[in-house]
């Protein structure tokens, strides 16, 4: 870490600085400038907050030189981290691929489904029980319902499967859940994360529609702080000033996690951008950026879809893309 | 609500979406174009979702007449909303100011701070118990503790309490809280919204760091529809690529919230910019762009503050402030 | 395009709307609705401009239904342009890559670039003589010197040349340069895209920073207004939120533009970032979204380069990249 | 400055970058880490460019200490400056109203807007003869015949007149103009920016729709490298995800350029929304928070405006906006 100094100031400020800095146990290696003086902190500075130093009356400005998470940093576990889940493993070699509907809303949908794109290559069932949804006035999801029928789906077909959480007072619905996916809305929603840590299921956890790359490491860092090292990451999508794509896909964001971070990555091209015919090149251009798995939604009936079926694909839709995943994750060497 | 067809479509599609569309009793109006053929819906289109229309094959896009929102709409409220907590008002012509340490941290540190705002003006504490962190290994709040020294400095001042709550979890330790306030990570946790809206505490709103102003307000509604109109909205700055500041007030946020909203609006220039500076100039402009109360971080030692020190005024700094707020709120004819 | 009225309207008003709209001979199609009327217009609308309606005392809002650019419509012209020089084609079926050095430095640089990249597959050379600076105090190109030198290039290896203009000053200087590149600063640029659009050559437009794929659209309409059809489309990343990547590739911008336009898309991998370990990936994901080209920077001596030398490859770098490309071009059926 | 070496390292990579920075005349103070090793240059870093620094295979990351722009700067300059023109000011204690039609349409438009501006306290009048259109098909502006008609309103008023110039060819059709505008588009059309430093007329400088700050006063710093002191700069919004505002402005930007430069800075409350009902507010806004001028849209007919009528205000509008205008510039001691 790094303090520079302001130009002008006062010798008391600087000890207090000085004494503040004590209880971390860093060495302090100052440089004296002709306009400024600069501070390095030789040590471990992981908890050092840097906003506590930028409060100091003497300090101008303070960089990181080391990154700020440690379970969630490849320096410290440099071999890809593979996450296995009823036998499938998602992270190294393995690319899955995760489909089904935005939410459950039948019994007989979502097991139509369900066998549909596990015909069509898919690992995982995923489907909304529990539906965030801006209008309070919007279908939000079969609740405790909806699980159950994901469950029939499961039995049916062998999938496991993913659905997203909302609520702690939800926790004890999720025991029999493979995967409980983290939304994008609660990708800083700290309590559901800390609690999510004492778990042992897998967490798929959504990038949240503003957070940075950074951001979404420490939130996975909350998760695995806590003891949970099954964390599956997954771009999304970002806010951006483009209208003509509901968010913006930050392709970048694959490499540059896999680069920092040993977690699996992977990508929902459905929200990304809400537009059904862009599922496939960007399926495609994830798998080329090294994305380890895809989420796709899938609807028997997308337009009668209670929830986001404008960017459902069909099963058939579904089909074609599949195809293409097959053919470029073999270009790959990647195992489906 | 508009719907604009596509140019090649399929008669059944056609009678498809005029089945759908049945279940809402509205008129459909359609205009014939040269290129394209426009539907008009005539009637009360609050509960129709646009993304379910979307989706239907025939449709190329949709576009809202009117606002999603009804209970947080001035439309069918034209009277401004004056919120009244512990004889205090905010809205209409009341202009409040709310002020405190980002964190509680002792009874000594939060009862000097109480007293220190009270002589300056302020009609409100603020104080985090439960502390949104980026960080894990961040100080992350004294927890029920915190809301019990926020209780003790109520009581040696009088100033009812503003404190952020980030669990459905702890909310029965809000029962003697004044104003709780969601914070903006928490703005799409609808599953808190919609609990508090059983509440008949008044909630304060922050919008979140990537919201638009419609989802803000959707979110109002959210508590809104549940039962709780007492709901004060906070502008407290956005995520944009200026990296100078730490957020971008959105100040033309104030005067388009009023105009669509009876909701009183308040500023937190504090978090909008985390630079302590600029807390004054921000505080009159959001005066002059016609807010009904700040929310400003005071700490009685900054350098030494557990959690966004560098941000926070220190009692003096807040005591300029105030005279300038003072100053400024009687030009505009506001009661403080 | 669609007219919304205000609720509360005077007659003259709307007769003031009517009879503004009578000079653009198209039909106007009332709907009546409960609270609020729509206007359909039909006919040709391309001239009418969207902010001289909403100027309109009586009207509410306004929405376009068809796009507003024409030339570069796929509608209009439903194939693919193939743009060629000196009898390399880009577009369709012919996947081409550009690449050199950020800045022509030297003839003994930019030969050697120029030798080493078209060795592994370059089809273009790049090389910047007036180059866009930030800081007045940057090294600011070569001007017509550099000029010169990427044509010695051009002479000792054949490959014809890129580079971009700055002023229209300059352009008596580009009459041997094959494709003229427009940077993004200049993508607004109106007087030099109407002057270029009087040439014959092959412009190469680069997105602005934070124009959305519309405005990069209807500035490609501004060169062919002017009667030259030969614009390269380039995507070269957006100004976001997210500091870990100098800015945000759009990958999505891709299948858009190739979906609304029949325009060649090439994608800038080495600005769109800055990193150059992201070069790879993200060419590979360009490939794989559909893209018709890429521009790299590659340098002989990146660390230095006068320029921009932190995003540039080496030869052996690109050679490197080169193989992967041309795996994946081959697995797209594409000509390189 | 501050450089950061990589952890794993060559000897001769860094002997080359001490080589590198040995053109500088700079002094290079080591920090050895645990993990880590810092260099501190001391000394006069402007002339060095980051990009070059990152380039170096040895470098993690540079981070600048000191701003890279000097003429602009308040450190260097600490009085602010005062733009005077036909006997008007701008900046220190005097506060300025720039105000008149988006385009200049007709000699009876120009004038009437032009006395109706003065009669209601405008000190200069704006009018576009130039137009920047997103559409080659919009109305282009009147020029040379649109600045003809701006020196008719000038001498039938005496107001001088402000209006933006797109292109270096058109450079001496201003002579007679008293201050030229550089438009948002152009604020890094650095060919322009230079030009114009070699003028010695005022140059009004908007900021770009996504340019930071600190590139915002690099291009001043273009211009005044160049000579020419006289530079105001304009905030006007920048881009952001909020749609339901045009842009957003940037209120923050008024003190943070106001801390770090001595150039005037004006406020243009009309392009920054678009929303004619907002210029009251944020005019009020701007002033609060210590502009020294505004910039405001003013039609006598904007119904019938050929460019950009939906924002402006009839001059009746506009007389009411300068009432609260001059009641709050009184209060903060401006002098209109």
């Amino acid at each position: 870490m790094i303090i520079i100094l302001k130009d002008k100031r006062k010798e008391e400020d600087v000890q207090d600085l000085y004494d503040y800095l004590g209880q971390y146990k860093v060495d302090i290696k100052p440089i004296e400038g002709t306009q400024s003086t600069i501070l390095g902190l030789v040590g471990d500075t992981t908890k050092i907050d840097m906003t506590d130093i930028l409060a100091k009356e003497v300090v101008a400005d303070v960089k990181r030189v080391s990154e700020p998470y440690k379970a969630a940093n490849r320096k410290f576990h440099p071999d890809d981290t593979i996450v296995e889940v009823g036998g499938r493993k998602i992270g190294g070699k393995h690319f899955k691929v995760i489909a089904g509907p935005c939410s459950v809303e039948s019994e007989e949908q979502v097991i139509e489904v369900a066998k549909a794109v596990k015909a069509s290559g898919a690992a995982f069932l995923r489907g909304g029980a529990f539906k965030p949804r801006t209008s309070p006035y919007s279908f939000q999801g079969l609740h405790a319902e909806g699980l159950e029928l994901l469950l029939k789906a499961k039995a049916a077909t062998g999938l496991p499967i993913v659905t997203e959480i909302m609520s702690l007072a939800h926790l004890d619905l999720f025991s029999d859940v493979d995967i409980i996916q983290v939304g994008a809305r609660n990708m800083q929603n700290f309590e559901l994360l800390k609690e999510l840590g004492h778990s042992k299921k897998p967490i798929l956890l959504k990038r949240g529609l503003a957070n940075t790359i950074e951001e979404f490491l420490m939130s996975a860092e909350y998760i695995m702080a806590g003891g949970n090292e099954n964390v599956i990451l997954c771009e999304r999508g970002i806010r951006t000033f483009e209208t003509m794509t509901r968010n913006t896909l930050d392709i970048s964001a694959i490499p540059v996690l896999k680069h920092y971070s040993h977690l699996p990555v992977i990508v929902d091209p459905s929200h990304a951008t809400g537009i059904p015919w862009l599922v496939e090149p960007l399926s495609q251009a994830a798998i080329a950026a090294g994305a380890d798995g895809l989420m796709i939604e899938v609807h028997n009936n997308p337009k009668a879809a209670l929830c986001d079926g404008a960017q459902s694909l069909t099963p058939a839709q579904f089909d074609d893309v599949m195809q293409k995943v097959k053919k470029l994750t073999a270009v790959f060497d990647r195992e489906l």
